[in-house]
Parts: structure tokens; sequence; C-alpha cells
């Protein structure tokens, strides 16, 4: 068994409306010293397989056809045996 | 200036909808192998600060005020020199 945390980023030239969002929020907080903030997700996957490298391969996989938009996000993982 | 990168997960024991519904998708796509997924945010956000204990104790109070529920939510972060 094992555990990929996975965390998929907008790419830095994409425009981040919930970053921008959230840094308004803070700025009305009162944390004046935020200068930016930009928003992504993170996964937890827990997947049966025998060894890391089937786990690693399955992982990229599954990030190119559902977890990430490969046009405006990256991603990239960490692999622990669980 | 310090750049923290905020990992906000729910809480074990709340229910996950939006992970479990991506395990369905990963399972109708043939990944039978995913056993549990569990979805969470990740924040990166950037201050203007000149000591790392100041950028903490603020990374620490927004994360209290507004990038997390403490009632269902748990967060962690990293703080780097950027």
């Amino acid at each position: 068994m094992y555990k990929a945390t996975i965390t998929v980023r907008l790419k830095p030239s994409v425009l981040d409306p919930q970053g921008s969002a959230v840094k308004g929020s803070l700025h009305s907080l009162g944390f004046a010293a935020v200068t930016d903030v930009r928003i992504g997700k993170t996964m937890e996957v827990w997947i049966s397989a025998t060894e890391s490298a089937e786990a690693e391969q399955k992982v990229d996989e599954m990030c190119q056809k559902l977890l990430a938009n490969p046009v405006i996000e990256t991603y990239d993982y960490e692999l622990e045996g669980a």
C-alpha cells in the first residue's frame, strides 16, 4: 500500500481569482504584509501496489488523465509506503 | 520576504464527498487499485516580514482567522525565505 500526496498548482502565468480574493480578505483582516496568494489543491491517494515504481506510474497516469489540467496546471507528488 | 506553503486538510473523522467522487471517477477510468482519496487545499502566501518568527505568527493567525475552519479542518505549513 502506498500513499501519494499530490499537489496541483495553477501555472504561474495563469490568473488566480481565488487567490486574489483570499489576499483581499487577508488585507481586510489587517494582514497588510501579505503580498501575494496562490491557491491549489492537495490530494491524498492511497493505492494498493506491490512496488513503488508501479504506484508512481499509476499516480502519473491519473494526474494526467483526471487530477490535473495540463493546460493550466502543474502537479507534483510525494510517494510513501503506508 | 517569506513564502508560506499552507496545507489545509479535512479532519480524518469528517466525510469527504469530493474525495469520494474523485475515487469513483478514478475507478471508472480503470484505476481499481485506488482505495481512498482525500482532498484538501494548498495555499502559497508571500509575506513581507523581517524575521521568520514574525512571519510564523502571522501565518498561524491567518490560518485560524480565515484560511482553515478549525471545526472540521487541520492545517500545517512550511515557511521559507523567498
